[in-house]
């Protein structure tokens, strides 16, 4: 028989009965039940239940194990009775009499249970993580995050992408956020940088000609800790494809992706044909370049209701700036005062001065629009914008004005804030989508100067051309992102590969060629040698399978995580170096300065 | 119709003639004949023939573009006539008319030739990688490089295990190579290490209950270059499995790899079984412990036969040390006074102060050992010394003499030179085996103590009743080493899981309980808590993928490689790192000191 197991604690089943076996784990829980010890044992694939009665030869041994001690136990497998057969269990028509227990390893008392979800020190959680990582949950999340990537590697497979792996010891990015950089030994007082994205290398491939690139990507962003994002690194699904348009990128990639989530989805309904929602449309529905598309309140600008309207409040902003809009944010279901007040409430805690709305209620068989607003515009107004929003008894509007540039963040957070007390999000379900369209440039205030709104690396809409003859701020890109459930779970964009169109785009926003040479010169090299137009996309992974698993914290779909204050506390990282591994990198911290 | 291509230029076929299509690619040559233009068009999959003769509208255009352009073509598929099919090609049956030609992204002169395989310098090569990359052989290079990469996947997933990624920003490692550093900016003075393996990571998988671990994982080592090792980052086929004994990671890997091979060798010979060889006869039978089994070289020790004999040089050596031996290294085929002496030459070459032999040949009908040796030790002895060997007319035979733990290197190495000079060497085939039974310690010269002769994380066979209870110089480890063609393409071990067991282990070389925990605290403290047996192994996939396409140099399978200065050339890295970055990070640069 083999040293440690003939089986796993998963494998017994009826037709193993009358067989003598070997089988190791750990102890999950021992129970005495008048004398006679019941101990649950647990491995990688499932739980078995052993048998140690006083007459067993084992049973001396079975009295000393404790939780979470390591066993092999051989014994005989027999049929529980019909009243204790366990059918949530795979093994649980059998149990096993043991014969003999070896203790492979013992265990000092637990810093933490292994049992059920208790809520622990985050701290001791990560210095113990092996013990953490015993949880059943946390266990089946990473697990499912295995198959999730495994998933995604088959079908990129499938779909003729080939996984190329790019260098994790590189350049540092000018652009972007803050890189990690590593001292290098041989050429002191330089550094390389560990990559953001693998974003100039993907290109890069393409002008060498590889076709569809794609890898699970190590990605590196020397941030300050934030709720939704762990220090350090996380992984990309990042891939390009050349010779293609966006709609080639949207074709391949939102079926690839409905089929991922179909798989791990548990029978919750995702969407197969992916909407395209131009950005700015997305921003006037949904108030979001992130919709929620299980939110059913579709947003609609009434602005023509209030011209001239007796609402003098919004009447006047109308008159005064041709920007102004007034939007309608219809919510069905929400016609009461006590919800209206609530919702007005909420927005005078988010520092607005309030939050203009009318409901709409029976009274006898007429349908009458109540709240101030609907007593200021009158009767026909308040109809016609009950009919345009379609809109009857129970129903409630809310109303925003101003200038939709300045309000469409608050308008979309109201959005979500009605449709989720009013319980209109159906959460048991995946809505996919990608937003198009996205502007190229945008205007930064504080400098008085045009800015890349997103990547420098997209190619504009209209090319050349607009960028020679169009003003800047109306120019789209050829950008776009997936979103689901209201997270963004992917960003792409088609590239601009013309050495001409990069220098004239650059140029806008107030860069040279030498500039671009400077800080791209591998990327701006590469294209004067015959590059092919391409583009790709880059899929957030530790997103996709905390909505895939439901989990609210990183920590719970990541094997070995940093705390909020980037350390490593299982390892114990980072520690200061030794002076000879200083003096070998010829690098010297400084002294914290003393506060004055 | 597709905007770049509706078909790839592998895939035209006979079936296609008479039909319109669309093809995209780099101009791979320009060929005039007699006024028809033929362009070789050339994209990831392959080369489609495109002809534009006078008459065609796309000729002006065909007239203008040059080596390494991105073309666009619409044209008609024509059968190509009998004598101009080549069969050599996928679409060698077919050509492309041209009807319209536009060029999507022109190239200025190029650095380098993408054509065949130029002697260019190395720092041309690696700042123009992205053209290096298009050369044929490169290309295909990295495409196996990724299939055999993708078959470990698909094969370890088939055999049970599950790949998890461990931390790229971690813990600097105390023992091994030297670490690369990452300084942290929010704790000031401490600093990261990327990992030398995820050795510790791995182990920790197991505790907490993970079964059958693997990755493609990322390695670092900041090691001065070496030939066959490329600076910075490298990749390794990590396991790790739980509840096995060293036999299980044979079964396992052994056929595993044998697979892989099979599947990557285009017909070559692969070893089904793989020999396990115990150290100590390795270096006996190969006088190494990566023996190239190809060589069928086996040396035998002779040294009865040279005690008391009439040669006095291992005569006297024999009677006055008891750890003297005489190696013999049978050389068949090597039976003339010719190559005995090139092989003694080369030995003297060598530092050696010669090589001793005998050769057979036959003087009439009698066979006769030739050679000085031969001349003092005697017909009879010469005689013994063949019948022992199998040697017979137009054999050679060389030896080596004294302590074989001082001259079994180069004794090792004689095998080699003399069974690559006589062509005994069958280099189409690939020759595999376990390295089995290493030595735990080694006794350290220099400073007179015993050290780890490799894996300190390995389980001494006999536990701890062998580190209490035996000399330590001869206990042997459960470690073992894979071998292809006289290369270690892996290294692995049964892991020392006894916190009790570990300690003692860690005495014998002189360091505490302290040192232990100070040092590998994270798994120290992770096996006080329920360990399973575990052992594993880490396989080299640069020096698998090298020996499967016969590649000398890893810049030939390495995609973005570094120079031999640890410099990447194409994206210019290492650089000097901003003030801003170095004041965020707390470091600075110490300038060089000045030679006195």
């Amino acid at each position: 028989m083999h040293r440690y197991r003939s089986h796993t604690c998963a494998a017994l089943r009826k037709s193993d009965v009358g067989s003598t076996v070997r089988i190791s784990g750990w102890v999950h829980r021992v129970r005495d039940h008048g004398g006679v010890l019941f101990i649950d044992l647990r491995d990688h694939y499932g739980t078995t239940q052993i048998v140690a009665d006083p007459d067993s030869p084992a049973f001396k041994q079975a009295e000393t194990v404790r939780g979470e001690w390591v066993i092999r136990v051989d014994g005989l497998v027999k049929a529980r009775t019909e009243d204790t057969v366990n059918k949530n269990m795979p093994t649980g028509e059998i149990e096993l009499y043991a014969q003999e227990i070896e203790v492979l390893s013992a265990a000092k008392e637990l810093p933490l249970p292994v049992f059920g979800e208790p809520d622990y020190p985050e701290d001791v959680r990560l210095k113990y993580r092996f013990l953490d990582l015993r949880r059943e949950t946390l266990h089946k999340n990473i697990v499912k995050r295995t198959q999730v990537i495994s998933a995604m590697r088959r079908e990129m497979g499938n779909v003729g992408f080939t996984e190329y792996t790019t260098p994790i010891l590189t350049a540092s990015s000018p652009e972007g956020a803050r890189d990690f950089l590593v001292p290098s030994r041989i050429h002191p007082g330089t550094f390389y940088a560990l990559p953001q994205a693998p974003q100039q290398y993907k290109q890069l491939l393409m002008v060498a000609g590889f076709d569809r690139y794609f890898q699970i990507a190590p990605c590196f962003r020397d941030e300050d800790p934030r709720a939704d994002r762990l220090p350090g690194e996380f992984y990309q699904l990042d891939l390009e494809m050349s010779f293609v348009t966006q709609e080639d990128v949207w074709n391949t990639m939102g079926p690839l992706m409905s089929g991922i989530f179909e798989e791990f989805a548990e029978g919750k309904p995702v969407t197969k044909e992916w909407p395209r929602i131009p950005y700015d449309e997305a921003i006037r529905k949904y108030g979001s370049d992130k919709p929620d598309l299980r939110n059913p309140i579709v947003m609609e600008a009434v602005t023509d209701h209030f011209a001239g309207s007796g609402f003098k409040v919004f009447a006047n902003m109308i008159a005064s700036n041709p920007k102004v809009q007034v939007w309608a944010i219809p919510a069905k279901t929400g016609g009461s005062r006590a919800f209206c007040d609530r919702m007005n409430a909420w927005a005078q805690s988010t520092g607005q001065p309030g939050l203009g709305y009318i409901f709409w209620r029976k009274e006898g068989e007429k349908l009458e629009g109540a709240g101030p607003l609907a007593k200021n515009i009158g009767e026909e107004r308040t109809d016609a914008i009950r009919t345009q929003l379609g809109l009857d008894d129970g129903d409630a509007c809310f109303f925003v004005a101003g200038d939709p540039a300045k309000f469409y963040k608050f308008a979309g957070e109201a959005r979500t804030k009605a449709g989720e007390e009013l319980n209109l999000v159906d959460r048991d379900r995946f809505e996919l989508c990608w937003i198009v369209d996205f502007p190229f440039f945008e205007w930064n205030e504080e400098e008085k100067k045009v800015d890349f709104a997103h990547n420098p690396f997209s190619m504009p809409q209209g090319g050349l051309d607009a960028l020679q003859n169009q003003d800047p701020l109306t120019i789209k890109a050829f950008q776009y992102d997936a979103v689901c459930n209201g997270f963004e779970i992917a960003s792409g964009s088609i590239r601009n590969q013309s050495p001409e169109t990069m220098v004239a785009a650059f140029e806008k926003v107030g860069l040279s060629q030498q500039d671009v040479e400077d800080r791209f010169g591998g990327l701006y090299r590469a294209f004067q040698y015959g590059a092919p137009p391409h583009g790709g996309a880059a899929f957030g992974i530790d997103r996709i399978v905390m909505l895939l698993v439901g989990a609210k914290n990183l920590r719970e779909i990541s094997l070995f995580p940093m705390n909020q204050q980037a350390q490593d506390l299982l390892m114990g990282a980072p520690t200061p170096a030794t002076p000879a591994q200083l003096r070998e990198l010829a690098i010297r911290p400084i002294p914290p300065q003393k506060k004055d």
